[in-house]
Protein backbone atom coordinates (compact mmCIF):
# COMPACT_ATOMS: atom_id res chain seq x y z
CA UNK A 1 0.00 0.00 0.00
CA UNK A 2 2.85 2.43 1.13
CA UNK A 3 4.75 1.84 -2.50
CA UNK A 4 1.20 2.56 -4.35
CA UNK A 5 0.56 6.13 -2.25
CA UNK A 6 4.14 6.69 -3.60
CA UNK A 7 3.47 5.81 -7.17
CA UNK A 8 0.82 7.70 -7.09
CA UNK A 9 2.61 10.71 -6.12
CA UNK A 10 4.22 11.08 -9.39
CA UNK A 11 3.98 14.25 -11.26
CA UNK A 12 1.36 13.46 -14.20
CA UNK A 13 1.86 15.69 -17.17
CA UNK A 14 -0.47 16.00 -19.91
CA UNK A 15 0.39 16.51 -23.66
CA UNK A 16 -2.84 17.99 -25.38
CA UNK A 17 -4.42 19.45 -27.99
CA UNK A 18 -8.20 20.15 -27.52
CA UNK A 19 -9.08 19.71 -31.12
CA UNK A 20 -7.58 16.06 -30.97
CA UNK A 21 -8.32 12.13 -29.63
CA UNK A 22 -6.05 13.96 -26.67
CA UNK A 23 -10.12 14.76 -25.33
CA UNK A 24 -10.44 11.19 -24.15
CA UNK A 25 -6.76 11.03 -22.22
CA UNK A 26 -8.51 14.34 -20.80
CA UNK A 27 -11.66 12.21 -19.71
CA UNK A 28 -9.88 9.39 -18.48
CA UNK A 29 -7.74 11.66 -16.05
CA UNK A 30 -11.01 13.23 -14.57
CA UNK A 31 -12.04 9.92 -14.19
CA UNK A 32 -8.57 8.97 -12.12
CA UNK A 33 -9.05 12.24 -10.58
CA UNK A 34 -5.57 13.03 -9.58
CA UNK A 35 -3.65 15.89 -10.29
CA UNK A 36 -1.94 16.77 -13.25
CA UNK A 37 -0.35 19.53 -15.31
CA UNK A 38 -1.41 20.27 -19.01
CA UNK A 39 0.50 21.47 -22.04
CA UNK A 40 -1.10 22.77 -24.37
CA UNK A 41 0.18 22.28 -27.68
CA UNK A 42 -0.85 23.86 -31.16
CA UNK A 43 -0.21 22.52 -34.54
CA UNK A 44 1.40 25.39 -36.02
CA UNK A 45 4.74 23.32 -34.89
CA UNK A 46 4.73 23.38 -31.03
CA UNK A 47 4.51 19.25 -31.44
CA UNK A 48 7.78 18.93 -33.34
CA UNK A 49 9.96 21.13 -31.72
CA UNK A 50 13.18 19.46 -30.18
CA UNK A 51 11.96 19.71 -26.41
CA UNK A 52 8.88 17.79 -27.35
CA UNK A 53 10.39 15.75 -29.69
CA UNK A 54 12.86 14.65 -26.69
CA UNK A 55 9.20 13.45 -24.50
CA UNK A 56 7.52 11.86 -27.78
CA UNK A 57 9.70 11.54 -30.90
CA UNK A 58 6.76 10.99 -32.84
CA UNK A 59 5.42 14.56 -32.30
CA UNK A 60 2.00 14.14 -31.41
CA UNK A 61 -0.58 14.55 -28.60
CA UNK A 62 -1.87 12.96 -26.91
CA UNK A 63 1.32 11.91 -24.22
CA UNK A 64 1.59 11.82 -20.28
CA UNK A 65 4.39 11.94 -18.79
CA UNK A 66 4.32 9.93 -15.32
CA UNK A 67 7.60 9.93 -13.43
CA UNK A 68 10.32 9.04 -16.03
CA UNK A 69 7.90 7.24 -18.31
CA UNK A 70 6.61 8.91 -21.75
CA UNK A 71 2.89 7.16 -22.67
CA UNK A 72 1.34 7.55 -26.27
CA UNK A 73 -1.62 5.93 -27.75
CA UNK A 74 -4.69 7.55 -26.58
CA UNK A 75 -6.15 3.86 -25.13
CA UNK A 76 -2.61 2.44 -23.64
CA UNK A 77 -2.80 5.67 -21.54
CA UNK A 78 -6.25 5.15 -20.81
CA UNK A 79 -5.58 1.33 -19.96
CA UNK A 80 -2.27 2.85 -17.96
CA UNK A 81 -3.53 4.97 -15.66
CA UNK A 82 -6.61 2.75 -15.08
CA UNK A 83 -3.67 0.08 -13.63
CA UNK A 84 -1.74 2.60 -11.75
CA UNK A 85 -4.92 3.55 -9.72
CA UNK A 86 -6.71 0.40 -9.09
CA UNK A 87 -8.59 1.85 -6.67
CA UNK A 88 -10.28 3.70 -8.96
CA UNK A 89 -11.67 0.30 -10.30
CA UNK A 90 -11.71 1.68 -13.93
CA UNK A 91 -10.22 -1.80 -15.10
CA UNK A 92 -11.52 -5.37 -13.87
CA UNK A 93 -9.54 -7.75 -11.90
CA UNK A 94 -6.60 -8.95 -13.92
CA UNK A 95 -7.76 -12.56 -13.36
CA UNK A 96 -11.45 -11.77 -14.26
CA UNK A 97 -13.32 -13.10 -17.78
CA UNK A 98 -13.96 -9.34 -18.02
CA UNK A 99 -10.36 -8.50 -17.99
CA UNK A 100 -10.82 -10.15 -21.66
CA UNK A 101 -13.84 -8.29 -22.73
CA UNK A 102 -12.09 -5.00 -21.37
CA UNK A 103 -9.10 -5.47 -24.00
CA UNK A 104 -11.12 -6.80 -27.07
CA UNK A 105 -13.08 -3.61 -27.13
CA UNK A 106 -10.29 -1.15 -26.04
CA UNK A 107 -8.30 -2.97 -29.20
CA UNK A 108 -11.27 -3.53 -31.53
CA UNK A 109 -11.65 0.66 -31.49
CA UNK A 110 -8.07 1.42 -31.77
CA UNK A 111 -8.01 -0.98 -34.61
CA UNK A 112 -10.78 -1.62 -36.82
CA UNK A 113 -12.79 1.43 -35.63
CA UNK A 114 -10.28 3.46 -36.53
CA UNK A 115 -9.82 2.01 -39.51
CA UNK A 116 -13.52 2.20 -40.66
CA UNK A 117 -13.54 6.08 -39.79
CA UNK A 118 -10.48 6.72 -41.24
CA UNK A 119 -11.57 5.27 -44.56
CA UNK A 120 -14.89 6.76 -44.11
CA UNK A 121 -13.42 10.22 -43.68
CA UNK A 122 -10.51 9.95 -46.63
CA UNK A 123 -12.84 7.95 -49.41
CA UNK A 124 -10.70 5.06 -49.05
CA UNK A 125 -12.59 2.10 -50.13
CA UNK A 126 -12.50 -0.75 -47.41
CA UNK A 127 -15.03 -3.29 -48.97
CA UNK A 128 -12.83 -4.23 -51.72
CA UNK A 129 -9.69 -5.04 -49.35
CA UNK A 130 -11.19 -6.80 -46.98
CA UNK A 131 -8.05 -9.58 -47.59
CA UNK A 132 -5.83 -7.14 -46.46
CA UNK A 133 -7.28 -5.35 -43.95
CA UNK A 134 -7.96 -6.28 -41.02
CA UNK A 135 -11.19 -4.53 -39.87
CA UNK A 136 -13.66 -6.27 -41.66
CA UNK A 137 -16.76 -4.25 -43.32
CA UNK A 138 -17.85 -0.89 -42.33
CA UNK A 139 -21.01 -2.75 -41.51
CA UNK A 140 -19.26 -5.59 -39.58
CA UNK A 141 -17.77 -2.89 -37.37
CA UNK A 142 -21.25 -1.54 -36.53
CA UNK A 143 -22.78 -4.94 -35.98
CA UNK A 144 -19.77 -5.64 -33.66
CA UNK A 145 -20.16 -2.12 -31.56
CA UNK A 146 -23.18 -2.73 -31.30
CA UNK A 147 -22.65 -6.20 -29.55
CA UNK A 148 -19.89 -4.05 -27.51
CA UNK A 149 -22.34 -1.80 -25.85
CA UNK A 150 -25.58 -3.87 -25.98
CA UNK A 151 -24.78 -6.61 -23.04
CA UNK A 152 -24.46 -4.02 -19.83
CA UNK A 153 -24.99 -0.99 -19.09
CA UNK A 154 -21.23 -0.69 -19.83
CA UNK A 155 -19.08 -2.62 -22.10
CA UNK A 156 -17.51 -5.27 -19.00
CA UNK A 157 -21.51 -5.06 -17.65
CA UNK A 158 -21.52 -3.36 -14.36
CA UNK A 159 -18.64 -1.63 -14.09
CA UNK A 160 -17.61 1.18 -15.76
CA UNK A 161 -14.13 1.14 -17.18
CA UNK A 162 -11.49 2.68 -19.01
CA UNK A 163 -12.57 0.84 -22.41
CA UNK A 164 -15.75 2.77 -21.58
CA UNK A 165 -13.95 6.29 -22.01
CA UNK A 166 -12.28 5.13 -24.90
CA UNK A 167 -14.76 3.22 -27.50
CA UNK A 168 -17.76 5.60 -25.87
CA UNK A 169 -15.66 8.20 -27.67
CA UNK A 170 -15.22 6.74 -30.76
CA UNK A 171 -18.90 5.90 -30.31
CA UNK A 172 -20.14 9.41 -30.55
CA UNK A 173 -17.35 11.37 -32.22
CA UNK A 174 -18.18 8.70 -34.96
CA UNK A 175 -21.82 9.70 -34.67
CA UNK A 176 -21.47 12.94 -34.56
CA UNK A 177 -18.98 13.23 -37.36
CA UNK A 178 -21.43 10.88 -39.83
CA UNK A 179 -18.56 8.10 -39.97
CA UNK A 180 -20.64 5.80 -37.64
CA UNK A 181 -24.25 5.69 -38.56
CA UNK A 182 -27.05 6.30 -35.38
CA UNK A 183 -27.98 3.68 -33.83
CA UNK A 184 -30.60 3.42 -30.26
CA UNK A 185 -27.99 1.63 -28.87
CA UNK A 186 -25.71 3.59 -29.44
CA UNK A 187 -27.42 6.78 -28.52
CA UNK A 188 -28.34 5.23 -25.28
CA UNK A 189 -24.99 4.37 -24.34
CA UNK A 190 -23.12 7.40 -24.79
CA UNK A 191 -26.01 9.03 -23.20
CA UNK A 192 -24.58 7.18 -20.23
CA UNK A 193 -21.37 7.71 -20.63
CA UNK A 194 -21.60 11.50 -21.05
CA UNK A 195 -23.63 12.06 -17.72
CA UNK A 196 -20.71 11.30 -16.01
CA UNK A 197 -19.30 13.98 -13.67
CA UNK A 198 -16.26 13.36 -14.97
CA UNK A 199 -16.92 13.61 -18.65
CA UNK A 200 -18.35 17.00 -18.36
CA UNK A 201 -15.34 18.10 -16.22
CA UNK A 202 -13.39 17.12 -19.46
CA UNK A 203 -15.15 18.69 -21.95
CA UNK A 204 -15.89 21.99 -20.40
CA UNK A 205 -12.26 22.45 -19.77
CA UNK A 206 -11.57 21.22 -23.00
CA UNK A 207 -13.95 23.54 -24.46
CA UNK A 208 -12.88 26.16 -23.19
CA UNK A 209 -8.84 25.55 -24.13
CA UNK A 210 -10.71 25.61 -27.17
CA UNK A 211 -11.73 29.00 -27.27
CA UNK A 212 -8.59 30.07 -26.17
CA UNK B 1 -3.53 -19.88 -5.96
CA UNK B 2 -5.87 -22.81 -5.75
CA UNK B 3 -8.46 -19.94 -7.53
CA UNK B 4 -5.81 -19.33 -9.91
CA UNK B 5 -4.92 -23.33 -10.57
CA UNK B 6 -8.45 -23.51 -11.33
CA UNK B 7 -8.54 -21.26 -14.13
CA UNK B 8 -5.86 -22.42 -15.86
CA UNK B 9 -8.18 -25.46 -16.47
CA UNK B 10 -10.64 -24.13 -18.61
CA UNK B 11 -10.19 -25.36 -21.88
CA UNK B 12 -8.79 -23.01 -24.59
CA UNK B 13 -10.30 -23.51 -27.95
CA UNK B 14 -8.22 -21.47 -31.09
CA UNK B 15 -10.38 -20.44 -33.79
CA UNK B 16 -7.65 -19.99 -36.65
CA UNK B 17 -6.54 -20.06 -40.40
CA UNK B 18 -3.01 -20.50 -40.65
CA UNK B 19 -2.96 -17.71 -43.70
CA UNK B 20 -4.17 -14.57 -40.72
CA UNK B 21 -3.10 -12.88 -38.07
CA UNK B 22 -4.71 -15.87 -36.29
CA UNK B 23 -0.82 -17.12 -36.26
CA UNK B 24 0.38 -13.98 -33.52
CA UNK B 25 -2.31 -15.78 -31.42
CA UNK B 26 -1.00 -19.24 -32.22
CA UNK B 27 2.72 -17.79 -30.93
CA UNK B 28 1.14 -16.76 -28.10
CA UNK B 29 -0.56 -19.97 -27.61
CA UNK B 30 2.60 -21.47 -27.51
CA UNK B 31 4.30 -19.56 -25.29
CA UNK B 32 2.10 -19.86 -22.60
CA UNK B 33 2.71 -23.14 -22.77
CA UNK B 34 -1.46 -24.93 -21.47
CA UNK B 35 -2.90 -26.96 -24.02
CA UNK B 36 -5.16 -26.07 -25.93
CA UNK B 37 -8.39 -27.09 -28.84
CA UNK B 38 -7.93 -26.21 -32.69
CA UNK B 39 -10.40 -25.61 -34.80
CA UNK B 40 -9.35 -24.59 -38.20
CA UNK B 41 -12.10 -22.46 -40.23
CA UNK B 42 -11.93 -21.57 -43.90
CA UNK B 43 -12.31 -18.63 -46.46
CA UNK B 44 -15.38 -20.53 -48.02
CA UNK B 45 -17.80 -20.21 -45.95
CA UNK B 46 -16.96 -21.50 -42.53
CA UNK B 47 -16.14 -18.26 -40.97
CA UNK B 48 -19.80 -17.42 -41.32
CA UNK B 49 -21.75 -20.35 -40.63
CA UNK B 50 -24.50 -19.97 -37.62
CA UNK B 51 -22.53 -22.92 -35.72
CA UNK B 52 -19.52 -20.31 -35.71
CA UNK B 53 -21.34 -16.91 -35.57
CA UNK B 54 -22.77 -17.85 -32.20
CA UNK B 55 -18.96 -17.54 -31.29
CA UNK B 56 -17.83 -14.66 -32.81
CA UNK B 57 -20.27 -12.83 -34.65
CA UNK B 58 -17.81 -10.82 -36.44
CA UNK B 59 -17.16 -14.20 -38.34
CA UNK B 60 -13.55 -13.98 -38.16
CA UNK B 61 -9.97 -15.05 -36.76
CA UNK B 62 -8.76 -15.54 -34.40
CA UNK B 63 -10.51 -15.88 -31.52
CA UNK B 64 -10.56 -17.69 -28.45
CA UNK B 65 -12.84 -19.15 -26.28
CA UNK B 66 -11.71 -19.85 -22.72
CA UNK B 67 -14.59 -21.26 -20.47
CA UNK B 68 -17.63 -18.85 -21.69
CA UNK B 69 -15.65 -16.35 -22.64
CA UNK B 70 -14.85 -15.49 -25.61
CA UNK B 71 -11.98 -13.07 -26.91
CA UNK B 72 -11.71 -11.71 -30.48
CA UNK B 73 -9.17 -9.40 -31.71
CA UNK B 74 -5.51 -10.60 -32.06
CA UNK B 75 -3.66 -8.18 -29.84
CA UNK B 76 -6.41 -8.17 -27.13
CA UNK B 77 -5.80 -12.44 -26.79
CA UNK B 78 -2.26 -11.72 -26.52
CA UNK B 79 -2.86 -9.53 -23.48
CA UNK B 80 -6.06 -11.54 -22.11
CA UNK B 81 -3.51 -14.59 -21.82
CA UNK B 82 -0.92 -12.84 -20.33
CA UNK B 83 -2.79 -11.74 -17.54
CA UNK B 84 -4.75 -14.75 -17.32
CA UNK B 85 -1.01 -16.79 -17.12
CA UNK B 86 0.61 -14.58 -15.07
CA UNK B 87 3.49 -17.15 -13.87
CA UNK B 88 4.88 -17.07 -17.58
CA UNK B 89 6.07 -13.71 -17.10
CA UNK B 90 4.37 -12.42 -20.50
CA UNK B 91 3.55 -9.07 -19.30
CA UNK B 92 4.87 -6.50 -17.25
CA UNK B 93 3.54 -6.21 -13.20
CA UNK B 94 0.62 -3.99 -13.21
CA UNK B 95 2.01 -1.48 -11.58
CA UNK B 96 5.57 -0.87 -12.89
CA UNK B 97 6.16 1.90 -15.53
CA UNK B 98 7.03 -1.17 -18.06
CA UNK B 99 3.43 -1.81 -18.19
CA UNK B 100 2.97 1.54 -19.51
CA UNK B 101 5.59 0.77 -22.37
CA UNK B 102 3.75 -2.56 -22.90
CA UNK B 103 0.49 -0.79 -23.91
CA UNK B 104 1.97 1.75 -25.87
CA UNK B 105 3.45 -0.54 -28.28
CA UNK B 106 0.59 -2.98 -28.59
CA UNK B 107 -1.76 -0.49 -29.19
CA UNK B 108 0.95 1.39 -31.78
CA UNK B 109 0.87 -1.58 -33.93
CA UNK B 110 -2.83 -2.08 -33.11
CA UNK B 111 -3.79 1.35 -34.53
CA UNK B 112 -0.83 3.14 -36.51
CA UNK B 113 1.01 -0.15 -37.82
CA UNK B 114 -2.22 -1.99 -39.35
CA UNK B 115 -3.20 1.33 -40.25
CA UNK B 116 0.34 2.48 -42.23
CA UNK B 117 0.07 -1.09 -43.79
CA UNK B 118 -3.01 -1.75 -44.73
CA UNK B 119 -2.66 1.80 -46.73
CA UNK B 120 0.45 1.16 -48.27
CA UNK B 121 -1.14 -2.51 -49.45
CA UNK B 122 -4.08 -0.99 -50.94
CA UNK B 123 -2.62 2.29 -52.47
CA UNK B 124 -4.25 4.51 -50.32
CA UNK B 125 -2.49 8.14 -49.47
CA UNK B 126 -2.14 8.12 -45.71
CA UNK B 127 0.36 11.60 -46.33
CA UNK B 128 -2.51 13.89 -47.49
CA UNK B 129 -4.94 12.63 -44.76
CA UNK B 130 -2.80 13.24 -41.63
CA UNK B 131 -5.55 15.52 -39.70
CA UNK B 132 -8.22 12.99 -40.07
CA UNK B 133 -6.08 9.34 -39.75
CA UNK B 134 -4.08 9.22 -36.46
CA UNK B 135 -1.28 6.91 -37.74
CA UNK B 136 0.97 9.70 -38.49
CA UNK B 137 2.73 9.27 -42.10
CA UNK B 138 4.50 6.03 -42.99
CA UNK B 139 7.67 7.03 -42.36
CA UNK B 140 6.62 8.18 -38.45
CA UNK B 141 5.47 4.76 -38.08
CA UNK B 142 8.67 3.53 -39.01
CA UNK B 143 10.82 5.81 -36.76
CA UNK B 144 8.40 4.95 -33.60
CA UNK B 145 8.36 1.25 -34.28
CA UNK B 146 12.61 1.80 -34.27
CA UNK B 147 12.20 3.65 -30.91
CA UNK B 148 10.27 0.73 -29.42
CA UNK B 149 13.03 -2.17 -30.44
CA UNK B 150 15.82 -0.49 -30.32
CA UNK B 151 16.00 0.20 -26.32
CA UNK B 152 16.92 -3.41 -25.01
CA UNK B 153 16.42 -6.29 -26.56
CA UNK B 154 12.49 -6.74 -25.74
CA UNK B 155 10.10 -3.78 -25.70
CA UNK B 156 9.99 -3.93 -22.35
CA UNK B 157 13.72 -4.13 -22.08
CA UNK B 158 15.12 -6.93 -20.11
CA UNK B 159 11.31 -9.12 -20.14
CA UNK B 160 10.09 -10.96 -23.35
CA UNK B 161 6.44 -10.17 -23.41
CA UNK B 162 2.92 -10.46 -24.28
CA UNK B 163 4.10 -6.97 -26.98
CA UNK B 164 6.84 -8.94 -28.67
CA UNK B 165 4.94 -11.55 -29.86
CA UNK B 166 2.55 -8.95 -31.55
CA UNK B 167 4.68 -6.27 -32.54
CA UNK B 168 7.69 -8.84 -34.00
CA UNK B 169 4.71 -10.61 -35.45
CA UNK B 170 3.63 -7.22 -37.25
CA UNK B 171 7.46 -6.30 -38.07
CA UNK B 172 8.29 -9.35 -39.22
CA UNK B 173 5.25 -9.72 -42.27
CA UNK B 174 6.24 -6.34 -42.99
CA UNK B 175 9.42 -6.79 -43.85
CA UNK B 176 8.25 -9.58 -45.59
CA UNK B 177 5.42 -8.39 -47.82
CA UNK B 178 7.39 -5.12 -48.06
CA UNK B 179 4.45 -2.70 -46.35
CA UNK B 180 7.28 -2.19 -43.70
CA UNK B 181 11.07 -0.63 -45.38
CA UNK B 182 14.28 -3.23 -44.14
CA UNK B 183 15.87 -1.92 -41.59
CA UNK B 184 19.10 -3.44 -39.80
CA UNK B 185 17.30 -2.66 -35.89
CA UNK B 186 14.49 -4.43 -37.45
CA UNK B 187 16.37 -7.48 -38.50
CA UNK B 188 18.61 -7.99 -35.49
CA UNK B 189 15.13 -7.50 -33.24
CA UNK B 190 13.08 -10.16 -35.09
CA UNK B 191 16.17 -12.51 -35.23
CA UNK B 192 15.43 -12.48 -31.40
CA UNK B 193 12.01 -13.13 -31.31
CA UNK B 194 12.05 -15.85 -34.01
CA UNK B 195 14.60 -17.68 -32.50
CA UNK B 196 12.44 -18.70 -29.18
CA UNK B 197 11.20 -22.31 -29.08
CA UNK B 198 7.83 -21.47 -28.65
CA UNK B 199 7.53 -19.27 -32.13
CA UNK B 200 9.64 -22.30 -33.82
CA UNK B 201 6.78 -24.88 -32.28
CA UNK B 202 4.19 -22.22 -33.82
CA UNK B 203 5.65 -21.40 -37.17
CA UNK B 204 5.92 -25.16 -37.85
CA UNK B 205 2.29 -25.80 -36.11
CA UNK B 206 0.80 -23.62 -38.89
CA UNK B 207 3.06 -24.49 -41.69
CA UNK B 208 1.67 -27.76 -41.50
CA UNK B 209 -1.86 -27.00 -41.12
CA UNK B 210 -1.01 -24.23 -44.13
CA UNK B 211 0.13 -27.13 -46.58
CA UNK B 212 -2.91 -29.24 -45.39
Amino acid sequence: MKENMSKNTKEIVFYTNPESRARIVRRMLEEVGQPYTVKVLNYNGEMKTPEYLKVNPLGKVPAIQHGDLVVTETAAICAYLADQFPEKNLAPPLDSPERGTYYRWLFFAAGPVEMANSAKACGWNLEDNLQMVGSGSHDDVLKALELAVSKGPYICGEQFTAADVYVGSHISWGMQFKTLEERDSFKRYVERIEKRPAFQRATKLDDELSKG
